[in-house]
This record gives structure tokens, C-alpha cells and sequence, in this order.
């Protein structure tokens, strides 16, 4: 197959490109490089040294005898570029990772929910109507998020994409109904993909167009069997409070004895994936295409759900690191649960890789192994969900000690 | 009151402004005037003479001593302008009407499918991002649009945003669930409503915003008792096949002895609100604003329904014209039931204006009187839905007999 990878720069972009590229496919790169430039804007970079896309793609092709196209579109501003590559290349599949993608980043100001918000729905939209206008009908897989649900379901499982309920009609009678499972996002990031989740609905409606929505969990790992193959190919591993999810801050605060800081009570329950899993599900995803004219197609990606605070205890006792409780500066339930259906994966063949088991890798081959690049002034969050929250957050006691001693 | 009122030269921002200020408020109008824009790309203008938007406000206070503020503010593109305009003005309340509103416009083309969903997600969504920057506590109120729906209901009667459900948790048990209204919108530009709705759900609940959302019906009728009060204060009224509502085209056909075009079987059901009523709606939901850390406030406004059909007879009988039925360029049900709970505006005490009753005034008054400026060719409707629905449209004999004829 001929597959686009929009956003193939990206932390799971890159090791889908190798995974993809690896099982035979023709690749495109198509990348606007946002993601090094919020790099230099934040000024932070990846634990694990990465080189540009172009010299990742160089050493692929010496490694494999692969060869990867770059393509430098701006697929939210530069509709017409998008189009224009679209006709000429006609891929048979397009995966779109090209989005903004930090809850924290999308809620720091009043700039960055604009960016966030202008750059997702853009990018979607600019891709979808440019499918519509050059009569393509490629496989559309696009990466959302199991966050959009907003954790404060009432304690049902969260099925894969649908809802069931019943309306009662003029007659009295009560009417079967099949709708998109309501959404609840909790930051201007979660609210962009559920934003998306309309676009898709109306073009898979208006114009027949076949799109599977991954409801993806947290990633979590760095390496995957392609990126393994030289050093040069490492994946990015961002562990800056913005960008850097809970796992990754946990792993790099033990790896420089600073306590694991846990906001609020870490009752937040998550669900998680590794990245060689994403990456396969992604692959079974593509060999799973909708017919058109179907509605759009929703899996969850994810394999396992874990409280916030017993994985800083799983890694505290792997480490010996103190575990330290801050206030949150997210808005959230304290508590919740979150039990997710992943049947559809695990059906079409997935075998999940376990935090139990996975995880000491991460210690040992990536945070300690890199432990001499870390800036330790990045790792604490800082965007708060709102100014209220914000002044909270500042004037704790327990995180002024932390930061004095830091 | 201080009100700022976006998108206030347009349709029914116009006449909001003047009974507003009529009522006492100080009242300013934000626009980008990108409806006369349109009207320009088009090659359209409305029926009914219309100046300046800086005109229209010297006659308002030549005739009521009065003073209207105008300021030229692209709120989607100048988010800067328009937070600098809200931290020097304070209004008490705003009412937002600057986006894209014509379904078939919103689907001419790529570029318009882009046009809209840019301009309305980011018109919203940067007043809201203001509103939270600026600490504004101002009631936001929106017009929405009950097309949302999409016209597809299981023949329940649309309440007034949010449906119970039920939810089967992981004990068993049922647990009810209130959800905003699933929607299922027909066009672009419906769906952008959609979007909108997902915004303000995510404000209210994060950042506490006050905000009553207007599902409102069709608006027909042109005049209201402050646009009469001088000839140049006159509303607009647009007959094209992208701008004009099916009632407005027919009564121009009736006016130039023209066939009533029907498209399809005319079973689609519309709901419908004269343009005096939604200004007191308007009025009505402002003295009824929301609390802080209140779900969103929506409203149904609209006062009855037809089926396009029935619309076409009642004209018909009226005026001596005939009825032709044409192809339907929309992608919709052939015909479709509407019933929709208008409880709460009634409640507030409102009093509707009925078809039956004003119908004849606007034959008269409006499409007879100005009979002159209309431009034939301009009332087909043109923008199809899909590739294959404009090449049906293009090819119907009864189509290209009338075309021939006209």
C-alpha cells in the first residue's frame, strides 16, 4: 500500500512510519515540524538525543534499503499544498497524527488554546474536504483519545465509539437510537478531538468516506523493534510538564532522586498502551478498512488502566524514589474509575506488552541511560486549567519546598 | 444594559440592534461586514435597498436621538482586536451572530466548506477565549440553529437541548445520564452549530461561562416595528439561491410570475420564527440569564412548523402561482416529522407571529414592491451537496425547462 503518515515526525508518527515502512509499504512523510518548533518555544528537547526527520529518513534507507518521503506541508494552513500532494501521489491509506497533542500545552494561555484549537480542527477539516474535492478514496485513520469521554462516566465501561439509548417517540413508543457515546472533554486539547469526531460523522455521512477513529490511551515506552535498529532512529521522549505525560515525569524525577509528584490525591485512574502496541494496532487498524458508505469506525487503543498513584508506588518501589502529593492543576474529578472495552483489537490479534513488564526497560535503558540531559526546572507541570487553580497551585506550601530543595 | 452585539449589520443582527436600543440598552455593534462581502463575490444584493452600515446608524439616532457604536472587528481572524474591545467596553451582555449562516453557500466548494468552518469555529471560540482572558462575566448569547438535529429524529419531539439516557454501569445497574441533545447536522454549516455547542459545554463547565444557545428555526418576514420607523432603516432580504430561505424564493418567483421551485417531494418539515419574534426572544432570553456554574441554557426558537410543500400551496393559493418540482440538491430525507418543544420561550411570554397571518404583508410589501430589483437568474438553488447530486441536478429535464423559459 501507498500510506501518508501526517505528523510521521512525531513521537508515535516516527516509529509508525518504521513499523509500516518495515512491513513492506510505500511511506510518506508529511510533517509540518511544529512539534521541534513547540521544542524550541518551550525550550525543552527530548531525553533521547533525536536528529532531524530528514537524517532519520537517511539512516532508514542505509539500515533497510527503505526509502521514506518527507514531505514539509502545513496541512492546517497550506490547504492547497495538502490537495496539490494528494493528486499527485493518490496514497491508498492516510494516517493523521498531525495535531496538536498536549492537554497542559493547549490550556497555558490564551494563545495556545487558539493554536490548539485552530491547528486540529483546521488540519482535520482542511484533510477531509481536500479527500471530498480530489475524489480519493483512501483509508482514513485518524488518532483520537479515550480523554474525550472526560473520565466521569457513571461508572459504565466506556464501549468503542457508540451508544445505544432508547427515545421516547410522539406515539409514546420507545425508539432504539444509535448515537456517538457522549463526550466530556476536559481540556481544550481533549475538546479539539471531540471536535473531530463531528467532522468525521458528517463527512462519512455527506460523502462516503471511510474513517476508523483510534481512541487512543496514554503511550507509554520509547523504543519499538524498528527504532532499535541504530541509535540514530530513536524515538523522542518528551518529559517536560507539559509535553511529558505522568509515566515519563515519574521515570525521569526517580532517575535524579526528586520525588514523584503526584497531583492531587492521584485517584485519577488512566489508561495506558506501549508504544510497539500502538503501532500494531495501528497495522490492524489499516487491514480492518470500513466500506463506504459506513459509519465511521471507533476502537479503543488501549490495553490496560492503572491509578495515577499506584503507578508512582509500582515506580517508586522499583527505584526507591518518595513519592510527594502537590495540588492539581487540572481541573478533575479527585477519584475516578475507568474500565475500558478493547475487544475490538484484541479480536483482530493484538497482544498486549504489561507496565509490569515493560517497565524496567524504561529505567534502565532510557531514563538512567540519559539521566545526564535532563533540566530539571522542566519537569514540574505548570499550566493550570484555570487562573483560580493557578494562584492555588503557586502558593503550596509542600511545592515551594520542593522547588527550593530542587 | 451594555450589549455588544456580533454580527450586528447582519439579517437578524440588524433588527436585534435596533429593538435593543429601542429597549434602552446601550448597544454596540461588532461586524466584519463580510455578509456584504458575499453579497459582492456573488454578485447578489438584497431585495430591499440597504445602506451603510455607518448610514443605517446616523438615520437610528437622527430618528430616536439614539447613539449605536460601530466597530469593524474580524473576530475570527483578530482575536487581539476584539479582547482590547472587550477590556475597554465591559459589556453587561453579547450576542453573538458572526458566522457563516447559509447551509448552501457552506457547501459550494472546498474553499467555502473552509471558509465556514474557519470563520465560525474561530468566531466562537476566540470570544470565548476572551470572555476567560479578560475575566469578562458577560451573558454570552448565541444563535444556534435546530438543524443540528439534522431533521432525522426517531419522530420524537426535539426538547430544548439535553436528553436523559440511561447508561448500564458496571454493576448492572441503570444509571440516568444528562447529555446535550445528540446531533446529526446536514450541512457544513450546520455542522459548525454543532461544533459551537461543544465549546460552549466546555467554557461553561471549565471556565464557568454564562451561556444561553438559541436553536433557533428559519426566520422569515423582513420588517419589524423599529426597521419601519424610517425607509433607510430598512432590514434586508436576500431571494438567492444560496442566502435566500425557501419561503423568501418563493414569494420572489410568485413576484415575477415564476414557478414555485420545490425541491424533491417537499416533504422536509421546517420550523419557522417571523423576524419580530426572534428579536423578542432575544430580549426575552437576555432577562433570563444563566448563573455561574450552570450548564449552558438552550432554547428552542421557533413558533411552528411546514413542510416545504404545504409552504409552496399557501403561496401558490395566494398569489395565483404555480408549483414545480425539482431535484433536491441537499443530501437529506425525502421527507421527514418535526415536532419541537418551544415550551420555555412561551413561558417567558412570548406571543408568535403566525405564516398565515404576516404572509401576506410580505407578498405585498416586500416581494411585490421590489419586484424591480430582482435578478432571476440568481433564485435557483445551486449549491449541491455532492459531485454526484450537482451532476443529477444539472441533467433534470424539468430543470433545463424552466432554465430555458426563464
Amino acid at each position: 500500500m501507498k500510506i501518508a503518515v501526517l505528523g510521521g515526525d512525531g513521537f508515535v508518527g516516527w516509529p509508525t512510519v518504521l513499523h509500516l515502512s518495515n512491513l513492506g509499504h510505500e511511506v510518506h512523510i508529511i510533517d509540518n515540524l511544529s512539534r521541534r518548533w513547540i521544542d524550541t518555544e518551550l525550550g525543552v528537547q527530548s531525553l533521547t538525543p533525536m536528529d532531524s526527520i530528514q537524517e532519520r529518513c537517511r539512516i532508514w534507507k542505509q539500515e533497510t534499503g527503505k526509502t521514506l518521503g518527507f514531505h514539509l506541508i502545513d496541512i492546517a494552513r497550506d490547504y492547497y499544498l495538502l490537495r496539490d500532494w494528494l493528486v499527485e501521489h493518490r496514497p491508498d491509506a492516510i494516517i493523521h497524527f498531525a495535531e496538536q497533542r498536549a492537554a497542559p500545552y493547549s490550556m497555558k494561555s490564551d494563545r495556545h488554546k487558539i493554536y490548539t484549537v485552530t491547528n486540529n480542527v483546521n488540519a482535520t477539516h482542511n484533510l477531509l474536504t481536500a479527500l471530498v474535492e480530489t475524489d480519493l478514496d483512501a483509508h482514513l485513520v485518524h488518532l483520537g483519545t479515550m480523554g474525550v469521554y472526560g473520565y466521569s462516566s457513571v461508572g459504565a465501561a466506556i464501549p468503542e465509539g457508540y451508544l445505544d439509548v432508547e427515545i421516547t417517540n410522539l406515539e409514546g413508543e420507545k425508539k432504539a437510537m444509535e448515537i456517538l457515546y457522549p463526550t466530556r472533554p476536559g481540556s481544550i486539547y481533549h475538546m479539539t478531538k471531540s471536535l473531530d469526531q463531528i467532522l468525521f460523522q458528517f463527512y462519512a455521512q455527506n460523502d462516503g468516506l471511510r474513517i476508523t477513529d483510534l481512541h487512543q490511551g496514554i503511550v507509554w515506552g520509547t523504543h519499538t523493534d524498528q527504532t532499535r535498529r541504530h541509535p540514530q532512529l530513536i524515538n523522542r521522549f518528551d518529559y517536560d510538564g507539559d509535553y511529558g505525560t505522568v509515566l515519563n515525569r515519574f521515570l525521569i524525577q526517580a532517575a535524579i532522586d526528586y520525588p514523584l509528584t503526584v497531583h492531587g490525591t492521584g485517584g485519577q485512574t488512566r489508561a495506558f498502551i506501549h508504544i510497539q502496541d500502538s503501532v500494531r494496532c495501528i497495522e490492524l487498524a489499516l487491514g480492518d478498512a470500513p466500506e463506504r458508505g459506513e459509519r465511521v469506525r471507533i476502537f479503543n487503543q488501549m490495553t490496560e488502566t492503572h491509578r495515577v498513584r499506584d503507578l508512582a508506588e509500582l515506580i517508586a518501589k522499583m527505584t526507591g524514589a518518595k513519592v510527594a502529593y502537590l495540588p492539581n492543576p487540572r481541573k478533575e474529578a479527585a477519584e475516578n474509575d475507568l474500565v475500558v472495552k478493547n475487544d475490538k483489537f484484541l479480536a483482530l490479534g493484538l497482544e498486549p506488552t504489561t507496565l509490569a513488564e515493560g517497565l524496567l526497560e524504561e529505567v534502565v535503558d532510557v531514563a538512567k541511560k540519559f539521566a545526564h540531559r535532563i533540566d530539571r526546572k522542566r519537569v514540574p507541570a505548570v499550566s493550570a486549567w484555570t487562573k483560580d487553580i493557578a494562584t492555588r497551585v503557586e502558593k503550596d506550601p509542600e511545592r515551594n519546598r520542593l522547588k527550593s530543595v530542587s
